[in-house]
């Protein structure tokens, strides 16, 4: 099978999944599979099945659980990035795509002074995330919060390892700073929007323990910073573990 | 100033530039630049100019060079990398894009078995990665091949480390593979199409010494796995230079 298929918690009982009818849509007219077939389901919350088809309709798509695995295709560190808004939504639609496929945990809006917007569309955003949970066979739908200022993120954080990305003279390369930082399960990197942050907002982070660091000599689009740094905490992360 | 502007060499001449046509427009429409104003120039083949404006019209603006630089915002590592074409041109030049701010020398489009298109449209990726260079700062406009086979880019290149992205049990995690290898200053590394390689063109990557490396546990779409291999190469030379 070349994708998995989503179905939330609320759609399995005990060995039985009832696929919601867009999935049902794609098994049936897409993939063309029928009884018998097997495929992988996903819950979202770290559940992950391989199952029969026991029916298969386009409205509805019913299965038997084979196998249950946990967790499967998530990353060992949970990574929060919170970066800022950007004007072009397309972009921050690419930059939420990409935190997906590479094992983001939570997403976090910034509003900061030199941001140009304020909103995000939701609905929208969480179908790209849909997508690319699928595609890429994780299990896990990253979180994506509402919008909210560095003060608020640093305030609610619980995450040991913390970063702020910024060209300042004081930052050290991410991957040198993440070499010489203590392993944590929960990481905080921040990314500012077009413009950078302000000299507050970067004291209101470093204040709550955000280490800066830099992600190289060319300056980078917002977008792109996000995904360098995330890229950077969980390249590290693979890199120490059994994978 | 806001972005870098971009005039081939042969539009330098002594300390004189004459910027072209749709840069001078920029420069007088969207920035009001005047005399007297300063701009950055780059040559694309790693010159870098502080220049004072001397006469600026729309149709042309010359200036003055007062500084010159060799190479700024360039990474120490020369990264070549070859990706499948993809079928959604939209995502090629989504990488191409993002590898350019990410410090790529040269881009070259694989076309392999699983490749399902055999063209690129090099005029739009052209203006793609000039737009690229100037927005993030470089000197050097990267190279962007003709699509060529995997047999054919292991045969011509002369890096000196080589790698072969795929999901098969040889593979290790790319930045633990890095760590051992010996610094080089160019650096190969080879991307499949969605579809991945072929066992036969790994087997040719793997007797000219490309050597298979891992992305992670989540399965990339071939841009993003393009992005995040480069980004692993360049992160690593940054943490060791003196940025």
């Amino acid at each position: 099978m070349t994708t998995n298929f989503f179905a939330p918690p609320s759609a399995i009982r005990g060995r039985r999944v009832v696929l919601p009818e867009n999935e049902s849509r794609h098994v049936c007219s897409v993939l063309r599979a029928r009884e018998g077939d097997e495929i992988t389901v996903v819950d979202g919350e770290g559940g992950w099945y391989r199952v029969e088809i026991a029916h298969a309709s386009p409205e509805q798509v019913v299965g038997t659980i084979l196998d249950t695995h946990r967790d499967r295709g998530e990353p060992d560190v949970h990574a929060t990035v919170g970066v800022g808004l950007l004007t072009k939504r397309s972009r921050f639609e690419t930059f939420v795509e990409k935190a997906v496929e590479l094992g983001v945990r939570r997403v976090v809006p910034l509003q900061t002074a030199h941001t140009e917007t304020d909103s995000i569309r939701p609905d929208r955003l969480r179908n790209v995330m849909i997508a690319a949970v699928k595609q890429c066979r994780r299990s896990r739908l990253p979180i994506l919060a509402e919008p909210t200022s560095v003060a608020t993120i640093v305030d609610e954080t619980t995450a040991g390892s913390r970063f702020i990305c910024h060209g300042g003279a004081d930052a050290s390369p991410i991957l040198r700073v993440l070499d010489e930082t203590e392993r944590t399960k929960e990481v905080l990197v921040l990314v500012g929007p077009e413009g950078g942050f302000t000299p507050e907002e970067v004291t209101t982070a470093r204040d709550a323990g955000c280490r800066p660091v830099s992600l190289g000599r060319r300056r980078l689009r917002a977008e792109t910073a996000g995904i360098v740094a995330l890229n950077a905490v969980l390249l590290q992360s693979q890199s120490e573990s059994r994978e």
